[in-house]
């Protein structure tokens, strides 16, 4: 007998029909024997309905109130899956984010979780009840509403899983899983059996969307064993652990990508001490957010410094950059709006020196021009054309053999 | 100043348009200078669709999600309405029935009010805020969400109003205050400038729909004054009061009517002690809910014994009374299913003998035939054929003058 978080997204119980298939896993995990909290999101579309009608009321509507408004989404997810679960014959009751003693900071509509205090979590569960909490929302120090942001429910699942010291956090989508990267670009991409906590934030903060960033540090900080996997479709999906809890190692484990980046370069820079640090303030004055930096200092008197930023800040980037290289000297600005981004996320890259230049002989075999690159421990990122991302991303994937990795049977609590 | 609890009811806040409407009407009593507390219930329709979801999941909902699950249809209005108000730069706080102090019942679905403890409420007048508040809900004893049932957004009002010791509880409704009669059936029909708790609680137990009957109780329990008001025109309303605040004394304040009635007479009863009591029994084990009764001895052998009850109820109910006839050795049962109950109501008829009289002549000068009539200290109810029912109300209001009772202008907070 384990305890289970179980977390259903929006899309899962979008609809009465839908609710009713949650409610049906739910029973099957609580007929295994274990002890289950779920945590669920507002069917789908509701949360855009009620921002709506607080946006035709004002365009900054009262943060507080805000909170009110949207949290009722979740609340009526919540009371719905109790309801099912309950016409099924397995009693239920169901908690708002303040009832469930999720506690946050004060920063209404982007509130962080600081402690869960589960009394009555605790409570029901030894009562032999299923306890359904309203996921993205919590109460402040004053006892009201906030919310966490949109998925925060995913961080109100894994923070609950904390608290109760649950075996897993499981974590239903609409896709089986984390893949090596995305099937609908590469469709041999493979489902990853397992991924660690580091791999993972790496892939979410490079725009693999399936879990939020927020969630799986506080997964990595608690330690908790979070499974991905699939609403629809059965199968034991991905876990997200420790990396020493990883058996099948693997040099590197996916590749992420985003488009809709553009680049800027600004070469023969006079190097004086200070020069980065000042063009850097420019452009984040001009309330611009830069994403990758790379520097060269390519004699010793000049300087090329080049750096991405999101499309559509490009152009107003650009005005910025052509007046810094006046005022400060440079030789030239060069820019384009229209690359990508690709990154290699792994953990074992760390002791091999060797993946960096197969990735770079990879690229170079299909021809294609790295205009930038930047590594950490764990992942190489390239900035290339955006018209070749997916011969790219094929590339690498192929020199790698991520269309390889087999997914051997291990075991997920819920499948039989 | 004063202190002014106002409620909207659905059809005031159906839409984002109306909402504005009901914040400017807000914002005029707060720019008088007034404390103004608002209640409001859910959007016109929002709570039958939160219902239907329900429903469609399980014929007999969880009575405790149930009400988690309504309870969110007046949280979106109320954090609507502090929105709209904080748009217009009127600080604005929402709370729901929890977060009011809005104590009640463990009765799931149909709690009472016992106890409402306003501190946030009053810190925040304090302060200068407009306070909102959720209607039809507050919490048990164990802290969690219950509904006061339908209508019951008028009893939080109500409630809040005499635990503040409000100056005026403004009912703000889609009809311009309290009619003599329904006016849709007899147009000539007046508003009353004041009507008292008593009368108006025989007129809302009689069909009167403006107000909640359980709302009346605690104005009256609690001497609070309750103004009756249009959202949509402006106008002063009904004030409803204690008897003796009301200046302008009147024989009788109203004819109250319902359509929908059916009446069961056994005659010829063999009159022993206690064959009432077991007529009653036998009908109400039968789930009949009764509504007049009356007896006459005829000869001290026998009596008779008639009744009303809803029409869709008459053929069960003559079903069990045939059965009685038989077992009890009655001469006959006759009955009617299409009649209909009018009713008087005045708080002058206490001392006055002669308003049955005239009541009565009324109908006979039109040739209605009474069916049965039945008696309280401040009311006379008959029966009559349902199809002579507005030429009997139209009879009874001429002859009580009730069509030229004028609307004297008296004080009313809000209007200027």
């Amino acid at each position: 007998m384990a305890v289970l978080v179980q977390k259903f997204g929006g899309s899962s119980v979008g609809t009465t029909e839908r609710i009713h298939n949650v409610a049906a896993k739910v029973l099957k995990a609580k007929k295994q024997g274990h002890d289950v909290v779920v945590v669920v999101s507002a069917m789908y579309g509701e949360t855009d309905r009620l921002i709506q009608l607080a946006q035709s009321l004002s365009k900054s509507p009262s943060a507080r109130e805000y909170d009110l408004l949207v949290s009722t989404g979740e609340q009526v997810s919540m009371a719905l899956l109790a309801i099912a679960l309950t016409e099924k014959g397995c009693s239920a009751r169901s908690y708002t984010g303040v009832n469930a003693g999720i506690c946050t900071d004060n920063v209404h509509t982007k509130a962080r979780i600081i402690d869960v205090k589960p009394d009555n979590i605790r409570r029901d569960l030894a009562h032999g009840h299923v306890v359904i909490v309203a996921g993205f929302q919590g109460m402040n120090a004053h006892g009201e509403v906030t919310t966490l942001g949109r998925g925060g429910s995913d961080t109100t699942a894994v923070a609950l899983a904390a608290a109760l010291k649950a075996d897993e956090c499981q974590i239903f989508t609409d896709v089986d899983g984390v893949f090596t990267t995305d099937p609908r670009l590469i469709p041999e991409a493979s489902l990853l059996p397992t991924i660690c906590y580091e791999e993972m934030l790496e892939m979410a903060s490079l725009g693999a969307k399936v879990l939020q960033m927020r969630s799986v540090e506080i997964a990595s900080k608690h330690n908790v064993p979070v499974r991905v996997l699939s609403t629809f479709n059965e199968g034991p999906g991905t876990l997200v652990t420790l990396e020493e809890k990883i058996m099948q190692k693997r040099l590197v484990s996916g590749i992420a990508f985003s488009r809709e980046e553009a680049i800027i370069s600004l070469s023969g820079v006079p190097n004086k001490a200070g020069v980065e640090g000042y063009i850097l303030a420019c452009v984040g004055e001009a309330d611009i957010e830069i994403d990758m930096i790379a520097q060269n200092a390519t004699d010793g008197v000049h300087t090329d410094f080049t750096f991405t930023m999101q499309r559509n800040d490009y152009p107003k980037t650009l005005k910025v950059v052509e007046q810094l290289a006046n005022e400060l000297g440079a030789v030239s600005v060069k820019g384009n709006p229209r690359v990508a981004k690709l990154s290699l996320v792994g953990i074992g890259m760390r002791s091999h020196t060797g993946v960096a230049s197969t990735m770079f002989k990879a690229l170079g075999n299909v021809n294609i021009n790295i205009q930038m690159i930047t590594t950490s421990e764990i992942k190489i990122s390239v900035v290339i054309e955006e018209k070749f991302l997916e011969k790219g991303v094929r590339a690498v994937h192929q020199a790698f053999e991520l269309d390889r990795i087999t997914t051997v049977k291990h075991q997920a609590y819920m499948e039989s």
